[in-house]
């Protein structure tokens, strides 16, 4: 016999009645039923019921058992009581009656119970992952982690991409967060940098003359730390295409993102790629006011300043005078009540509005009315406009902010997202995808005007460089989000291989052709040799993986996290460095105060 | 019609002729026949021959092509003549009149040829990888390596192993190699490292209860560079096991290696997995001089000491008196002439050593000749003797060593390299394989005699705790190598999951308890809440491709290797860290004289 088992706890049922097996795992639970002790033995596969009674050559043996231990059990496969049975589990037929057992590994007072749904600080938690790991609900989210990266690649595969690994150990490459280092030994006092993702990387692949690479992609970003965000690194779907226009890319990634939703969904709608909507930037800013809108909620929204230009509601009326600014309602059907209204106000200012106005249309026995203070400041007219406009009746409502849109938008999506949530017009079953599109390559400081890039200064701007000589801010790019349920799933872009085009876009952004040379060259000096049109995207893996195990912790999805001071508590790191080592590497630490 | 492409250019065949496609790609060639221009158009799928005449409307432009500019192209398919098909590409039945073209990315004049097998400097090659990979035999060993990655996953996953990954930014665990280190900005003066291997991570994911690990692992050691390592990071197929032997361990990996072998061999034969031997660690360096031998080669050395002893051949007869001395014979049938013999003693001196003794046979008309000074000095019995042992006769020659193994195991494992290949003995077209066991859990500095561990530290020595109180250096580990050719291929080990064992086993290497603690802290606390018996092993996937592929250069199958100065020429790195990079981590670089 096998020197640890014969069997999974997860193997034996009736036909087994009879037999001599060999189980190992841990003592889950131990219960003594006057003087029969019951150990749940559980390993990776699942739970059998062992039993010892004073007749097994071991009793004395078994009653030293504590929670975790992990043991190796020889005995007797018997058929449980019919009233005993547990049909829940795949060994409920059955217990094994206990002949030999060999303690493999003993256990301390445990600071974490494994068994049942005790809560512990998260501190607790990643100091013994080991034990937290071992609870049903984390086996499950990184086993549900590993399927779905193994389910991605498979499909990858399927459409004829290969994966090609890139350097981890490389150059500095500045996108937009900020690098981790890593000191050379060979060349004291030069650095390399971790990469912030494989982004020059791919494009230089396609450079090369691969048609299509993707990876599970290691990427590293020295963040400040955040709930959905590893302080350290994180995985994601990496592609890239060459001879490919957006659509192209649009066609490929959605059916692995969706056919991942499917797989793994649970059973939740799952919307169909060929429906999944392409919303350009600016309409969704206006719609959700969220470039990563939930689409399970079917509220959009309006522009309604013509309905109060010159109004009675001063308030909007002179706001509506400065340039820029606009009057947003947000539809709320079915949200019709005074008391909902006023705690949507409350939330606004919560939120740091001075509130959100709103007007309310309920049914007065001789016909609809419209309720709220706006309502009675706008007048009748003004306000059956907006009733028919928004499309509402009686028993709905609608909520207005105004001023400039960047002032309000971000509390405007936050109280659609609750809106929909307290109505329950939102589909909690379903997975909703868009696209969006047309982003503006460019952005304006708030304060000094600066032209910057919004997103990824590698994308190419619609209409080439003929489009770099008017407004920058008026350029369009040709990229794009993912989003679904309200999360920004993937990200990517048709890049600019032109080398021209490339250096006027920077130059718009205040880099000269010598400091693009200087902070890309490797990239620079690649497209002067045949480079191919090309674009790709990234997609989220964690956010992926939560998503689909229900989760908003990103650290439920990762098997050994750091906590948010981007420490590992189990391997203790950070941690200083010897002598001998900041010598090699040629480095003096400051004393910090 | 799609932007760039109907076809790729490994598609067409007669079956399209009178079509009109588009075609996008590089100019791989062009010649000019007389007015006529013949474009080999590649993409990475193939090759198709483009043709241009005055009568094209783009003629004009074609005439400016030049090579590796990369194009659009529209045209009519043809069949070519029947004296020109090219019966050795899919597209060799057809070519394409152009109709119409685009230049999607010029070319700048070329650094490297990218048709052809012209040989560049390895630094031009890294320099303008994006043109080296764009060379079929670099194409096909990227494919080979994505592939031969893709087939390992596959079958891992058949085994019901499932990848998870461990974190790449963590805490130094010092096995061997040097780490690299990552400053930490949120603690300044504290430092991450990178993993030189997930060692410790996949030991905690038995203990957490995880059966069955495998992952495509990147590893990081800061280790000086040779041209069969990589200078900074490689990959190798980690994995591990719970409730395991060793014998489980090579179960299951074997059919891994050996189906890939089988896969991606060309051909070649590979030995089936219920033949490898396992062959002892002692008995490998007898035989091989070696732990990694190869074993197409069939010879195999031998103890001929007592032949020697108080012999006329006084140098090995006085080396004999020394303790721990012994003389060795390398048998070389057909090997017997004197040019032979003297070519492989010169060898020997080359190596370092004073030479190397041999007798070979030869037909005297009336009889067996045993010729060479050897024979003469210790007289024709027991040269007979020696001749019997190693199952010698006419024609085959034996070479002898002498001195402590030590001193010459290594030039004996080579000789017997060169024996086999010169003799063409060695098998060129087979992959062997060998499991070598039983490796030294300890082993003395040669100078100090101080004991330290041989291999990996955390190791199950065999016969546990009881054999830690014998002579260290007679204790064996449940540690293992797969040889292939040889090359160590895979290395692994039933682990030490028992605290007091691993403790004790410290202990006699010159660590004690609080040493262990701090150094190994979580997993000396994982260890103590129900650790269950494991082990596995690690596969490096830079070395396999290699094989695969027929190169010794490690850099032919990595997409953007270091050059051996650990400089990444292409993307310039390492550089110069920014002054406010310094600042926020605390650091201060110490100018190098």
């Amino acid at each position: 016999m096998h020197a640890y088992r014969s069997h999974s706890c997860a193997e034996l049922t009736k036909e087994n009645v009879g037999d001599t097996v060999r189980l190992s795992g841990w003592v889950h639970r131990i219960r003594d039923h006057g003087g029969v002790l019951f150990i749940d033995l559980r390993d990776h596969y699942g739970v059998t019921q062992v039993l010892c009674d004073p007749d097994s050559p071991v009793f004395t043996e078994v009653e030293k058992l504590r929670s975790e231990w992990c043991i190796r059990i020889d005995g007797n496969v018997k058929a449980r009581d019919e009233s005993l049975i547990n049909a829940k589990i795949p060994t409920g037929e059955i217990e094994v009656f206990i002949r030999d057992m060999e303690v493999l590994g003993s256990a301390e007072e445990l600071p974490l119970i494994v068994f049942g749904d005790q809560e512990y600080p998260e501190e607790t938690r990643l100091r013994y992952r080991y034990l937290d790991l071992r609870r049903e609900v984390m086996q499950e989210n990184m086993k549900l982690r590993s399927d779905v990266v193994a389910s991605i690649r498979k499909r990858m595969w399927d459409k004829e991409f290969r994966e090609y690994q890139t350097p981890i150990i490389t150059a500095s490459s500045p996108e937009g967060a900020r690098d981790f280092l890593v000191p050379s030994r060979l060349h004291p006092g030069k650095f390399y940098a971790l990469p912030q993702a494989p982004q020059q990387f791919k494009q230089l692949i396609m450079v090369s003359g691969f048609d299509r690479y993707f990876q599970i992609a290691p990427c590293f970003r020295d963040e400040d730390p955040r709930a959905d965000r590893s302080p350290t690194d994180f995985y994601q779907l990496d592609m890239e295409m060459s001879f490919v226009e957006q659509q192209d890319v649009f066609d490929t990634v959605a059916p692995v993102i969706a056919g991942v939703f499917e797989e793994f969904g649970g059973g939740e709608a799952v919307d169909a790629p060929e429906s999944w909507p392409q919303i350009p930037y600016a309409e969704a800013m206006l719609k959700y006011g969220s470039d990563k809108p939930d689409l399970r909620n079917p509220i959009e929204m309006q522009d309604v300043s013509e309905h109060f230009r010159g109004s009675g509601f001063a308030i909007f009326a002179k706001l509506l005078e400065q340039e820029g600014t606009e009057i947003r309602a947000i539809p709320a059907p079915t949200g019709g009540s005074r008391k909902f209204c006023d705690r949507m106000n409350a939330f606004a200012q919560k939120e740091g509005l001075p509130g959100m106005g709103y007007i309310f249309w309920r049914d007065q026995g001789e016909g609809m009315e419209a309720a709220g203070p706006l309502a009675k400041n706008i007048g009748p007219e003004r306000t059956e406009a907006i009733r028919t406009q928004l499309g509402l009746g009686v028993g709905d409502a609608a909520f207005f902010l105004g001023g400039k849109p960047s002032t309000f938008e971000r509390v405007a999506a936050k109280a659609r997202d609750v809106i929909g949530e307290e109505l329950t017009l939102t589909d909690q079953n379903r997975f909703a995808f868009a696209w969006i599109v047309d982003f503006p390559m460019y952005e304006a400081d708030e304060e000094s005007g600066a032209i910057d890039f919004s997103h990824n200064p590698f994308s190419m701007p619609q209409g080439g460089l003929d489009a770099l000589t008017s407004d920058p801010l008026s350029v369009l790019g040709y990229q794009y989000d993912l989003a679904c349920n309200g999360y920004e799933l993937v990200s990517g872009a048709i890049r600019n291989h032109k080398l021209e085009i490339m250096i006027k876009a920077f130059e718009l952004a205040g880099y000269d052709e010598a400091e693009v040379r200087k902070r890309f060259g490797g990239m620079v000096n690649a497209f002067q040799y045949g480079a191919p049109p090309h674009g790709g995207c990234a997609a989220g893996i964690d956010r992926i993986v939560m998503l689909l195990a229900g989760t908003s912790n990103i650290r439920e999805v990762i098997m050994f996290p750091m906590n948010q001071r981007a420490e590992d508590l189990m391997m203790n790191a950070p941690s200083d460095p010897t002598s001998d080592q900041l010598m090699e590497l040629g480095l003096r630490v400051i004393p910090q105060e």
